[in-house]
């Protein structure tokens, strides 16, 4: 049993935080929602009074919030967790955020002679529920050993991409290459349609051959070709267009921060810009099919 | 055992030809080069003297041709088969060419009461030497039946993509795909090394992720990640970039065609044509790869 | 005066040949549409009963129609004009087509010893009212002096690009790269506005500075900023959608063709194609604006 | 005569000053490099020992810096000009940064109750030194008129593009059209040559027809065609091809945060950012002409 503390109880933060209770495990929760703070304690979990006094007595700190200001200003802002913890404490933040907020927070970290671990997730709030998430994971070799026992009561893929910062630049890449495999799948897809071919059929042929990849496996975005999948439920719920722009963006000042080219995502993130642009900011991602659509 | 003719013998025809003969059935053969054809008749065939005397007692005819204009001239042209050949005759062209062409012939030969399968290929030279090639079939049911045994005799793997010309526009569709998933893989790896992650880290999170595709299985662009894949043999061997042009070619015609936004293709064919005019024909076509290099 | 032979009296070809009489050429015509006939009749042509029989007086051939086939048909075609004209006649054609084809229709001009030149014309059905086109010729210098006095009497700019085809090529090129100042001018525009400034205001500013195009000189894709364009009449009239779409699959078959990479046009084709399948392919092309808005 | 700090000598900013000298006015200089400041005087201007003191008596304040986080520190830094300058004193910042920095450190000015102009100039080293440079303004009205005068000294064309901000959102606007033009061009250009035509008669086709555009007005990227441009001296000078990327990076940040799809630009800066990982950062701009050469 260890004594965890967990800051950012929204949708995927409150399962995750049960999940470790579940555990077993010790946790002292916080957030500016009271209601959420509520949940939590339902489900087990000790209500910090803040996130400096939810924060003191943790052996390790899960942090879950939305945007990388949230967590600059969490660790490092004039009531910051970072003075209030132990001096041994683990910080481990699974908010997506850019990777550069990531190296200098751990950075900060580490510079108290304690460990961090960037580990944002994958695998959505059906994942945070069933504590089946991937947590892709920087940071050194210790701070990884000391983060895997309490990350595995949350998810069951666990993968160390390596330094401070890797773990969100190395989720960032996937979204981009998964941005990339959703618009090109549809427009083959739309391709086959357009010249009479059925699309089941089509996906049928390319998941056995080169074309193969993920979204037709799991995800197809042609309505009626696979059941429960967003496309065939109107395109709601699953991964929103206006997330899959979030992640590009990421994904984008990452390119220009490394000089990478990336002329693919580019493409990619032009056609969710515009899709989103036409007011599908709340659909799931697969419906950049329709945009695709003669 | 049926009496087939099998007109091109080149690198696909010959092995595919052979294995024919494996299988039990009375092959004939033609090519306009004389090695092609004593090679063909060393493992089993009989010589025709033409495509017309070669075809002439043919229950099945196979023709495996370089580009759309043998295809046609064989075909249609004054000398053609169509008129040589049995009133019952079947023909299959496992070229790969333009859906139009496909669809032009194969109504000449239905015009004649025949009938007719496009039938493209996947899988390279040694999918047919192996016979384990992919065939993607376009035509009626009935000319698919009576395909589908002696085409198993190359192949592993049948589709019936559709209607005449369905097999050249799913192939199409599918290559198209291929050519994004190369690029927009390639481009992921390049930006995770360009931010100090090991490639080899990065390929295993995605292929356990949602960036999974056929690329990163089978045919890993980044030289040392996969053995035995021509990224690792200095893109030798493969699929050509010149080909895979030959083929972004045909689809944007296929696209051009049927008025289909094909985005992400467009963008994959100018890396592709930039790769090409730099000197890198001969290569692999994982070698893009090395353009989004740093 | 020369005795001209026009054939092809659509609403480009029609105006064009009025302004042949009006220079007080000889001016014999030919239209499948009688109706078209009769206008040409009425400004002063005399009626042929047929395309051989329009030219078979003529010292030149001009002809204007709407694609390659029926060019290839009206020159080459068993009743083709190229057997009926006189030995020493000229042939101009003045349709937009591929340069492949302008090459083979030329050539088997060349080779009866006579002289050809392929002479697309920008300026639109205004220009071939006033007179005032632009023809952009191919063709061997002879031919080129012998077609610019009669040109002359329909546009006021001549340019000779290089030999048989470079007319089309050239054009091409052009439109090409007017497609990508189009779109390009209308995404930097709707950022602008996006950000609170005035379009009117962001054109003053690209006017003067390295932004100045085309289409912010004459043609400005946003609504109220200049009138009498497209743009503030609802994006009616003008260069439609459908025809700016057929030009690009023009330049992306003559890119294939040469191995020319053309990643800017080729993005440009990816917003116009989804415009069109969104509907929009009878508006003006500057309504690509309008695919970028917000 | 006008009180003038000038904060930043470098290759622009010390022409810029010299010329405010020359104009009559009072100038107080700073910058961090010994050297440059010497320069001033030597030109007449009057050497602060530090940005505080320099700006202590000024009415008007310039600042010229490399990048947004010199601009904050200058400006909000503990030991900020906001605090030690003049209780009306005007601050203009030309320094080229993204507008939300611009209107950051704009809104902590006029908090003071005092007034900000943003204003990037273009125009290059060349107009610095003949005092041509181009102005894009942003501010209240009341700002922009007293700098009006005051830029007059350094430049020739000067806009208010509109509020704060607005001018580091206009200069963006148009160096992001900038890049699509130029690499639209090229590739047009290298299309012809591709197809036998001479870029110069190509060249002058486009510039009389709907392709006209400022880089084959000033600035022809194909070598040879204009004398006294980067491309015909080898692509040195000008403006370098890491510069156009920072620009790109600025007009790409600027997207995404107003959520504009800008396709075309993400096609050109995916070009440059190849052409720049390829080694060739230093070279002018133009020469993405050979990214796209056979």
């Amino acid at each position: 049993m260890t004594a965890v503390a967990f800051i950012g109880l929204g949708n995927m933060g409150g399962p995750m935080a049960a999940n470790l209770v579940k555990s077993g495990h010790d946790v002292t929760v916080f957030d500016l929602v009271d209601d959420a703070v509520k949940r939590a304690v339902a489900s087990g979990a000790t209500a910090g009074t803040s996130a400096v006094d939810a924060v003191k007595d943790a052996d390790v700190i899960i942090t879950m919030l939305p945007a990388a200001k949230h967590v600059d200003t969490l660790y490092l802002g004039d009531d910051g967790i970072l003075n209030a913890a132990k001096p041994d404490a683990l910080f481990i933040d699974s908010s997506t955020i850019d990777a550069e907020t990531a190296k200098r927070v751990g950075g900060h970290v580490v510079a108290t002679n304690r460990l961090f671990v960037d580990a944002p997730v994958s695998g959505g709030t059906a994942g945070a529920q069933a504590g089946t998430l991937t947590f892709i994971m920087g940071g050194n070799t210790e701070a990884i050993e000391r983060a895997t026992p309490i990350l595995s009561c949350m998810g069951k893929n666990l993968f160390h991409a390596g330094a401070t910062g890797a773990g969100q630049i190395a989720k960032i890449c996937n979204n981009m290459l998964l941005a990339v495999l959703m618009s090109g799948t549809s427009e083959a897809l739309q391709m086959a349609i357009n010249n009479g071919i059925d699309p089941s059929v089509m996906s049928d042929i390319m998941l056995q051959s080169s074309g193969c990849n993920w979204t037709l496996e799991k995800y197809n975005p042609c309505p009626g070709v696979m059941e429960n999948v967003p496309s065939s439920k109107e395109y709601e719920g699953g991964f929103m267009v206006k997330l899959m722009n979030k992640d590009l963006n990421l994904a984008m000042d990452t390119a220009a921060q490394s000089g990478s080219p990336t002329p693919m995502a580019a493409a990619a993130q032009a056609l969710y810009r515009i899709h989103e642009a036409k007011g599908n900011e709340d659909k799931d991602f697969s419906s950049i099919f329709t945009l695709l659509e003669k």
